[in-house]
């Protein structure tokens, strides 16, 4: 038996911050505890940032509250400066993923700061959470190439980890914010920075170009076993036009079971899921093709 | 610089085989010339069988002919049986793909008869061509399984190749006819095929669970340089439900040149091809990311 994976859904988090509709705080608690209940460990919850920012997430405490009586289930948040860190632990998030952008351009746009100035938010992160329980990863953003500034330096984002893992950090995330990434590309970089840090890494893709699952193999040959994945394919990043398209966790957990590697979640189950979520969103229009198409007869579920 | 990949356009068989709107032979003769003016120097573009059954066809001899008229084309016609392939060999093919099925099933699906006798009848097809320059290759259709039988064996796959070449194939596409193959799957059976047969070997894959791409990836991690694709994912199996979607042409390109491999097609012009053709088929709903997102600003064509 091939190693497990594990899927991290952020659907509830990268997927409602490109939706318009604000779902009631109600509606996410029980999205979060179908999901846990169809064997997902790890989901993004919701996201740490002002109200006025992005309307979506003013529930974030509460959703984190709920998310912490789910049995089996440990709760992410997201932050983007120190505020939204501050604000997550004192939520009592389990886990929190702080982000911070390899493209200079991108990060401005994000954050209106150098990515060296988010890099010593991120010490300043780690320096409040102090001895706290709370696992503390770091997302990388446009990774892979960024829509407003073109091409980002590898060796640059090789470095952010290396600062970002002598800074504090469990886990990095390599993200292609922007459906940039090709499977040559990804393979590369993750076993160039797999080379230099000793912490898990995990990869976030788009499927905005058509090669989400694509690089999922290719980052899997690299020998990541964390990937990120949003219900229906819901979502993208708000300030990366066209950007469009998180790949679609039922998809990403077809692929992976299909390929040998358990990830513990019951996949017809994560089907009828993603007909209640198009339920709870008549206006979005869902990707991912196994919706539509459902497993092959010939699929065999590796729980 | 990396070896090139050939792409060879099947939207015009394959894709136009699912269409009930039978296109005009001028409009069918337009998109050949456009689009081997952006590059393609092999495209399938017709069909010799019954018109009586596939209606779309019944102009197969008149749109080889102006094929054979189009610069710097090599066209393919498609048969699978002995008839489809005098009438397509009388017609000037210089390119002949003959079907069989894997699955015994598909394969009495298909034309009624035991894959045993589509080999003979393959003998028989070679026989006919005599010396004539028609390269005549074979599609093992449902390779990696089979909506009606199920699994597929392997090694039945390996033998279907080996006897093929032994009766005078000169290339044998895999052909994951419903869309039930995985890139680790793909990986393993193309190279086993490959230590066994010395001809070239080519993929033909359906994006019906969305790992289209992904097993372009693993065929050319396992060697293989031929791929089959249809303009805007046009396409599918008429004798297996739900087997909708041919990996989208321009997705193909943009995802093997992005990873360093030449193709010789000028994306740019394919996307606006794509615009043609919806306007030819205003019924038909295409797929393919590309088309939608456009490449990304750092896309470099390797042409």
């Amino acid at each position: 038996m091939a190693e497990s994976v594990s899927i991290q859904e952020v659907g509830l988090r990268d997927g409602l911050q490109m939706v318009k509709h604000t779902l009631p705080t109600v509606t996410k608690t029980e999205w979060i505890a179908a999901q846990a209940a169809v064997g997902f460990r790890a989901i993004e919850v919701t996201s740490f940032v002002p109200p006025a920012l992005l309307p979506q997430f003013a529930d974030a405490a509460e959703v984190m509250a709920a998310a912490n009586k789910t049995p089996n289930l440990t709760a992410a948040a997201l932050a983007l400066n120190l505020k939204g860190a501050v604000n997550a632990l004192a939520a009592g998030s389990p886990k929190l993923t702080f982000v911070l952008s390899a493209s200079e351009a991108h990060n401005h746009s994000n954050v209106r700061c150098d990515t060296d100035v988010s890099l010593g938010v991120f010490s300043d992160v780690i320096a409040h959470a102090g001895d706290t329980d709370t696992q503390i990863g770091v997302a990388i953003a446009t990774s892979f190439g960024c829509s407003l500034q073109g091409d980002v330096s590898e060796d640059r984002v090789v470095e952010l980890a290396q600062l970002l893992e002598q800074a504090g950090a469990r886990k990095i995330t390599l993200a292609d914010t922007v459906g940039y990434a090709n499977p040559a590309q990804v393979k590369r970089l993750f076993n160039r920075v797999a080379q230099m840090v000793k912490i898990p890494l995990a990869a976030h893709f788009h499927d905005t170009r058509g090669m989400g699952l694509a690089n999922v193999v290719a980052a899997l040959d690299a020998g990541v076993r964390s990937f990120d994945a949003s219900l229906g394919g819901l979502g993208g990043c708000p300030f990366a036009p066209g950007a469009s398209g998180n790949i679609a966790t039922e998809d990403c957990v077809y692929l992976i079971e299909s390929m040998g590697f358990p990830t513990g979640i019951d996949l017809d189950g994560l089907l009828d899921l993603r007909h209640q979520l198009a339920d709870w969103l008549p206006d979005e229009t869902l990707s991912g093709r196994l919706g539509v198409a459902g497993p092959a007869r010939t699929f065999q579920s590796l729980n």
